[in-house]
C-alpha cells in the first residue's frame, strides 16, 4: 500500500514531493506558494485573488492568450487562485507533458507580465466573483462563518470585499506579487507517470535561482462576534457553527478526525441520520474537520426551510453535546474507519489528489505520511479513546452563525 | 490504450459491462435503471426522485439505518438518484468488497422496504430540494432552459414541482416503482478490480430471476416557449441558451463535440476568451454538449451582474454566430484534441468514471467505445469537417433564458 517518496528541498526553501505511480499515463502537480489571502495587507481584501489571476494573463514571452493556448495544446488540465494560506497551481497531464507543463508554471510564479492593461477586467471579475457569493446562500454563510471564527488573518476567504478589490491598485498587486511569491514554504508535490532525476534536474533548473524573500509576520487579530444571524431574503435560512480542535499534527488529530465523521463525515453518521433521515428537516447537512497548521474546526453547516430551522439547529446542537458527553460506540468507530481507508486507497488511485496529498501533507507536518502509518493509525484508535478526546470539546468557543429572512434561538 | 472488455446481456435484458483496471485496488459500478424523471406520471413531477430516496430507506431484510449502516462498514462512497431518463446508483470501494456492495444494491433497486412512514420526511426533504434550487439561480436558469427546450418529457429535471411533490401519495410511489425498476433497459457498468467469472455469476444469482416489465410508450409533447425571463431579485442575471445538434450516435458525432468545445469547452476557448478574459464580463461561462439518445444540444450559460448581461449576451451570441459563419482553424482543433484526449487518458485511471463511461456508452450506442476509436475519431478531424458542421447549426431553434431583475434584448 505504501509506495515509493522522493524529496528534496532546495538551497532557497523550495520543497519538492514526487511520488512515482507506476500504473498510469498521467502525471500531476500541485504547487503551493504562501501567497494566500492570509498574506495580502489587511486594507486589501481581494488583492491575493486578483494576483492570482493576474500572473496568468500572460509570463515569459507569451500573453495571456498564447499562455492559455499552450497549455491546451499539451492538454493540461489546470486551475490556479489563491486560497486564506496558499495560492495554488494544480496541473494533470499525460507523463510526457509534466516538464513541459512545469517550465510554463515557472514563468507564470516567477517571470509574469503583469500587464497593467489587464487590471480591470480582472477587477470587474473578482468583483462578479463576489457578488455571485450574494447568490450562494449556503456558500456565504461558512465563508462568513469563518471570518468570525478563526483569528484574522486566518478567517479571511480569498474572495476578499467589495471595498478591498475597488481600492486595489497595480502598485498594490505588484507590491503583493513582491513580496509574498517566493521559494520559501512554497511546496510542489509531483505524482504520477515521471522520472524522478528528470523532475528534480528541471525543477532545479526551473527554481533553484528563485530568491528566498524576507522575512514576513503575521499579525494575528481576534475576530468574532460568536452569534451572528445575516438578513437575507432567501428560501432556506442557512445555519453555519464552528468549534475548536486539534490540528493535524497533534498527537490526538486522529481522534479529531474520528469524532467529526462520526458527528456528520458519513451517509450514516450522527447528523445525518438525526437531522435528515428522521425528520426530513433538510437536504445537506454536514461536518466537517478543517485545518491550518496550528489550528483546526469541527465544521457544521445545514441548510433548510426558515420554519425547519429553530429545529435543525436545535436537533444539531443537541447532536453536538451528545458526542462531548456520552461518547461513541465501536460500530461508528467501524464505519468511520472504513469510509476513511476506502478513500484513502481511492485517493492513491488518482495523480491529481495523491499530489494534493503530499503537499497538504507537507505543509501541515514538515513531512509526508505513508498511507501504511495513517491505517494503521486509524486502526489503533477505540472508542474510548475518541470518546474521551470529543469530552475536551470547547463548546464555549462555539460560533454560530445563521443567514435567511429572520434569526433564530442560538441556545 | 484499450483495455479488455466483457460483457454479457441476460435473457430478461439487463445489460453487463465490466472493464478490469489491474492496476488498481478499487472497484466501481454505475447502475442505470429506466425509471427517471421522463418515466413518472406528467402529473406527478417529482414522483422518480421520491422514489429514488424511498428504496434507500430499507431493503431486503435491513431497514434505513442498517442499510447506510452496512454500507458504510463496507467503506463504500455511493450516491443514488433519478435524472430526467435514469435513476442511477454509483458506488466504489475496495475490490474485495465489490460483491457485497451489489448485494445490498440488487435489495435496493428489487426489493425496497417502502414504508409508508417515510413518506413525509422525504416529501419534506424534497420540498427543501426545490427550495434550494431559489437559492441557486445558475441551477435554477439551466433546469427552467432544458424544460423549455427539449419536447416533454426530456427537458424535465428529476427535481420534480412543488405540486407534483405536494400531491403524489405512496400509491403513486409504489406505481412508478412497479413499472419503472425493470430490468429491461437497465445497464450495469462495473470497473477495477474484480474477477469476471464471479461478477457475472453474482449479478445472474442477483438480477437472474428479475421480470421485464410491460412495454412503455413515451408520449412527447412540445415544450417553450423560446424566449423566456424569469424575473427574480439576484445579484447576478443569469444566461442560459441552447440549440440541438447530433446525438451521440450519429456519424458527425465528434464534430458536434469539437464544434461545442471549441466555443466554450476549454481554458482558451472562444466564449472564455471574449466574453471573460478580454472584457471580464463574467466569472463563469461555458458551453457544453448535452445528449439523449435521440436528440442533443449546445447549451451555453453564463452568470453576470445585470449592467454587463446585455453586453454578455450579444458577445456569446455573435461567438456562436461566428462559429456557424467563420469555422474554425487548425489551432483550436488541436487544442480540443489534446484536451479531450488527455481527458479520456485520465478518465481511464479511475474506477468510478471508466464504470460510468461503460454504462453511458452502451445507453446512447448499445455498445463500448474503445478509447482507441475515439482518439482515431478526434485524430482524423479537420477544420474544414468541423467547420461545415458548425455552418449547419440552426440557430432559429435556438432557446434562450434568463433569470434575473430585469429582462433582456435577446436578439
Amino acid at each position: 500500500m505504501t509506495a515509493e517518496l522522493f524529496q528534496h528541498q532546495f538551497p532557497n526553501g523550495l520543497v519538492l514531493l514526487a511520488e512515482p505511480m507506476p500504473d498510469v499515463q498521467s502525471a500531476a502537480f500541485s504547487f503551493l506558494i504562501p501567497a494566500g489571502a492570509a498574506f495580502e495587507p489587511a486594507d486589501r481584501p481581494g488583492a491575493a485573488a486578483m494576483v492570482g489571476e493576474w500572473i496568468i494573463r500572460g509570463a515569459g514571452d507569451r500573453d495571456s492568450r498564447s499562455l492559455l493556448s499552450v497549455l491546451d495544446e499539451l492538454g493540461v488540465a489546470h486551475s490556479e487562485g489563491a486560497q486564506t494560506v496558499h495560492t495554488s497551481v494544480s496541473a494533470a497531464a499525460l507523463g510526457k507533458n509534466l516538464l513541459p507543463a512545469l517550465g510554463i508554471f515557472a514563468d507564470v510564479v516567477r517571470r509574469p507580465t503583469l500587464d497593467e492593461q489587464e487590471v480591470e477586467p480582472i477587477r470587474a471579475l473578482c468583483l462578479q466573483s463576489l457578488r455571485s457569493l450574494e447568490d450562494d446562500p449556503g456558500s456565504k454563510a461558512l465563508t462568513e462563518l469563518r471570518r468570525r471564527h478563526f483569528a484574522d488573518p486566518w478567517g479571511r476567504s480569498a474572495i476578499g470585499t467589495v471595498e478591498g478589490v475597488t481600492a486595489a491598485t497595480p502598485d498594490d498587486l505588484r507590491a503583493h506579487f513582491r513580496r509574498a511569491y517566493r521559494p520559501d514554504g512554497a511546496i510542489l508535490g509531483v505524482a504520477g507517470a515521471f522520472d524522478w532525476k528528470a523532475v528534480k534536474d528541471e525543477v532545479a533548473r526551473l527554481f533553484g535561482d528563485w530568491e528566498p524573500g524576507a522575512p514576513t509576520e503575521i499579525v494575528e487579530r481576534p475576530s468574532g462576534p460568536s452569534r451572528s444571524h445575516i438578513e437575507q431574503e432567501t428560501q432556506q435560512t442557512q445555519i453555519a457553527l464552528a468549534f475548536p480542535t486539534v490540528p493535524v499534527s497533534h498527537p490526538d488529530y486522529y481522534r479529531a478526525r474520528a469524532a467529526a465523521a462520526i458527528l456528520g463525515g458519513y451517509t450514516s453518521a450522527r447528523l445525518f441520520t438525526e437531522v435528515r433521515e428522521k425528520r426530513g428537516l433538510c437536504y445537506s447537512v454536514f461536518a466537517s474537520y478543517e485545518a491550518f497548521r496550528d489550528r483546526a474546526a469541527v465544521v457544521c453547516y445545514a441548510g433548510t426551510a426558515p420554519d425547519r430551522a429553530q429545529q435543525t439547529l436545535d436537533v444539531t446542537l443537541e447532536e453536538i453535546r451528545r458526542l462531548v458527553s456520552g461518547g461513541v460506540n465501536q460500530e461508528e468507530l467501524d464505519m468511520m474507519r472504513a469510509g476513511l481507508k476506502s478513500a484513502l486507497i481511492m485517493q492513491q488511485e488518482s495523480s491529481m489528489s495523491r499530489s494534493g496529498s503530499l503537499a497538504s501533507d507537507w505543509y501541515h507536518l514538515g513531512r509526508v505520511r505513508p498511507l501504511d502509518e495513517v491505517a494503521a493509525a486509524l486502526d489503533a484508535l477505540t472508542p474510548e479513546e475518541v470518546g474521551d478526546f470529543a469530552s475536551g470539546f470547547d463548546l464555549d468557543a462555539m460560533t454560530i452563525l445563521t443567514l435567511g429572512p429572520e434569526p433564530l434561538q442560538l441556545g
